[in-house]
């Protein structure tokens, strides 16, 4: 598949360098396509098995380029990084949105706006409707989403979004990278991203408490 | 111990019936300590086992005549209720906070209020200063807090809170309902109980989506 990454940070390069891992072509998008950490990115994958696969573009452009389009922009700036891309080049495509729209400008904890009543993959969904946005991911280290096996035994992924099928594909994704179908658990409704954004607080929570990132939740019956 | 548990619905029923099964005496306290509920309840334990261990009592008054105190009141109105306790009542005591300010006001999905940048457990701390306020078991159905062998494998429960002994005796208590000590996850300072409190949205969807409450979630590293 032809994948946009927007997003230049750990999550877009963890998204990214799976992505490639297992066979997609990918354009990272970023503000500056010209900068030293994008163009780094280009030219560690410019030979070996990704050769003619990584691209860097703008963020409009690599959503021009692609068939799916992952979010992987702060939720603090994901609706205007979103509202830089052609509508036509978002609408009808399935928008993997891992965003978490955490704030950290009053320093630690963190706080999160949009919240509770609302989401950033509500925000996102509501100002480009004809996108097919899927929620996933986001309750974890992004080395453990592309990597599930780096913590011991089951444990859960969420997907929550209001189109079936492109939960489907999201799911296809996710199984690719190693999580095995038992462990990825359809949430519902684009509504229910408001649980899994406001869970953050709480993953921020057992984060400081265990000192590690490397660590997932399995849910259990 | 002597006990007061704060709340006549599921949760203070579920932890007050599992504290006389422990072996501590009980006081059920309520707004009106003659209510055909209570009452029953009382009955209900009249002989056995627990007979003379089962009260029942005014918030104020079951506050009165017990060590610890649990909050099993809906965290909207878990303030007015602790409001009818004279302060020396509280003064000292270990408080265990179950509550969760949902507000269903508004229908489904719930809302949450104080939330995200406060808690219900902090609201209760600074309105009574010197109370011993530890936030535990809110991330769980009732009938899971008091019998963890519902859900099948290792799963946790969290603790919160800012004084070291009050969490212990807590820890003591949650060891006395079945819970493994490996499975009791500290979180640190009674500030986490923000991200304990949103994570209750989360729960609210997946409880919809497998439609059933006897789960709960494992940390897994």
């Amino acid at each position: 598949m032809r994948i946009a990454v927007l997003g230049t940070g750990p999550v877009g390069h963890a998204l990214a360098n799976r992505l490639l891992e297992v066979g997609h072509e990918v354009w990272m998008g970023s503000r500056d396509a010209s900068s030293e950490k994008v163009v780094a990115w280009q030219a560690a994958h410019a030979d070996g098995p990704h050769a003619g696969r990584a691209h860097t573009a703008t963020f409009a452009d690599a959503a021009a380029q692609a068939e799916l389009l992952v979010n992987a922009t702060g939720g603090m700036v994901s609706l205007d990084v979103l509202g830089s891309v052609a509508e036509d080049d978002i609408a009808g495509k399935v928008l993997l949105d891992i965003s978490n729209p955490l704030d950290f400008s009053n320093g630690f904890p963190p706080s999160l706006s949009p919240a509770i009543t609302d989401s950033s993959a509500e925000q996102i969904q509501r100002a480009h409707p004809q996108a097919r946005v899927v929620k996933s991911l986001n309750t974890m280290n992004c080395d453990v989403m592309v990597d599930p096996s780096l913590v011991s035994g089951p444990h859960t992924v969420f997907v929550a979004g209001d189109d079936a099928e492109a939960k489907a594909t999201v799911v296809e994704l996710l199984a690719s990278f190693g999580w095995p179908r038992p462990d990825i658990l359809d949430l519902g409704g684009l509504v229910t991203s408001r649980g899994l954004e406001a869970y953050v607080l709480f993953w921020v929570d057992v984060r400081m408490a265990l000192g590690t990132n490397a660590f997932n939740i399995a849910v259990v019956r």
